[in-house]
């Protein structure tokens, strides 16, 4: 019996979508902010396979969604390669902010596995999940984790980061590549330990011209599932280049991915009209109808299911904010699952 | 003789390209900010026709820029709408938040006539130029005001806006009616004054859903051209919305602007895929090139050349930064018209 999510990755498109929220575990679910006040900070909780496991878990048990996704965060490669990165409550993700001499420093040799408790982490949930759930790994995409490496931080701009593309393009050439090495090598070990899917979050993909998307993203991307498939790993890979608009259709064309993931600022209709009705395709339910609920949310869910022609895997176009309501998310799976959703 | 933008903008493409800067009057400028003292804060400054004007003419006079852009602010039409709007110094434009209940208060009535110090300055920089130089008025894109409005300040994710635009749409289509009216009135009182050519910035057209996008980009830039063109304003029309991504083509199709001006995000061969050879393009060094200078600007500036088949107007793909070196712009000038320039 082959899961409902990897029948749509393999080109089945499914009567009634299988579904999952990008960061349905986490800060929206009660259970969750019980289980963090047990770790000392968040990138320990990411670290503790038994806390990270049952985060995991938690959106499984309470919504019965199509898939788990690993509880992880993009800016644990950053540390398998030797960098400091501390998670400031309120503010979000610090780290030393990359120097271009820093660039040859990085400790690609054993990157992934500094950070191999994920792997048991993966083991643990493999373990626990039943004939109908599919287990998604993932990492972040080289652009992205590379932004908050070189800019220390969160930036709406990224113009740090892309002026250090421009002024040393060797040296970014050569952290791309570290981090699409580290990246591969950390997805095979999360294949091995039971990940089905793989999946690749460019969430900063937006902005870029043609050029410097290219050689930031679509260039690295490559290497790094070509590395992912050097080693023997079969699973289906998700890519998800959030906000590349234009630039969505060269992805698309050269990044050997096996589906993508599209974010709210496209159509899943513009999507298909561009990519056609083959290509499995992931989402795209506004993050912030979800937030307001009712009506509003009501309509966008069915837009959504209206729109999605081809093999369709639901989500959010981002991911779950902390203020949703549980009955909100109840809502839209009712509504998937059974045509009617309590909308409130 | 008809100058050079304007034959650009009736279809012609010239062997050396007409060329301006968004934000080429301003803060980069040693002259701007020893004038800029005069005024008591931003707006006085750009209701002052005197000042404004000799702010709009400083770029002219130093570096000879095909056009002349209008000194003024996309935030002038809700002042005339009845809002108070203060630019406090290191954070920006700051705005009494708009509530739902206030949109039917706004003072449509007369709210071009409340800014008119603005049709003045118009008039004086009109009587300056020469028959080279092109006069450019313009407005803020609907959306893109009604943003400001309703956040009461810049924002990254314009969540607030987005929210308000969900759950209260009739509001915020009258919101967005009102907007599209004044700025139409607003842009013919400019046409009238001496503007030859009229712009409209939708600087936050990034990030929308499609639905989002037509409701509250495309449909009320259709009403205010419409307006603008039924009271016998002949001037072409460049429409500029930023980072529309996959959504340029449909507010190509539907809005009936002269030409486009094209953001940093798209190459002009990717517009010129999408929209054909005959529309006028502007556009679009990389700003940030721009700050950077060197042999990252020159070869920058060479692309856009060389991308630029058909009616082209250069440009930047969106404003000049404060800290832009004076030598850096010369650069770009003298490569543009003489084919070489002097690169530091």
């Amino acid at each position: 019996m082959i899961k409902p999510i990897l029948k749509v990755l393999s080109g089945e498109q499914l009567e009634t979508p299988p579904v999952w929220f990008m960061r349905q575990a986490g800060r929206h679910l009660p259970e969750y902010k019980k289980l963090r006040t047990q770790a000392k900070d968040f990138i320990d909780f990411c670290f503790q396979p038994e806390m990270a496991a049952e985060a995991t878990l938690q959106p499984i048990r309470r919504y019965k969604m199509d898939a788990a996704i690993l509880f992880a965060d993009i800016l644990l490669i950053p540390i398998g390669l030797g960098r400091k990165v501390t998670f400031v409550p309120g503010t979000g993700p610090v780290l030393d902010p990359l120097k271009v001499t820093d660039v040859e420093k990085l400790e690609l040799e054993g990157a992934a596995d500094r950070i191999s408790n994920v792997f048991e982490t993966v083991k643990r949930v493999s373990q626990e999940l039943d004939d109908q759930t599919t287990l998604i790994g993932f990492c972040g995409g080289p652009w992205t984790v590379a932004t908050y490496m070189i800019e220390g931080k969160g930036s709406s701009g990224k113009e740090v980061a892309k002026r250090f593309a421009m002024q040393n393009p060797k040296e970014m050439e050569m952290l791309l590549n570290k981090l699409a090495d580290a990246s591969a090598d950390y997805l095979i070990g999360q294949a091995k330990a039971g990940a089905e899917v793989l999946k690749i979050f460019e969430s900063w993909a937006e902005g870029l011209s043609p050029a410097m998307f290219e050689t930031c993203v679509t260039k690295p991307t490559v290497r790094m599932i070509e590395r992912v498939r050097s080693a023997g790993i079969k699973q289906p890979i998700i890519g998800f280049p959030r906000g590349a608009g234009l630039n969505m259709l060269s992805f698309a064309q050269q990044v050997d991915v096996t589906g993508l993931a599209i974010g709210t600022d496209t159509s899943l209709t513009m999507a298909r009209d561009m990519l056609g009705d083959q290509l499995p395709l992931q989402g795209n339910l506004d993050p912030l109808a979800l937030r307001i609920g009712g009506s509003v949310l009501k309509r966008a869910v069915q837009k959504v299911l209206d729109d999605a022609r081809g093999p369709h895997i639901f989500n959010l176009g981002h991911g779950v904010a902390p203020d949703v309501k549980i009955k909100n998310v109840e809502a839209v799976l009712a509504h998937i699952r059974t045509g009617k959703g309590d909308y409130v």
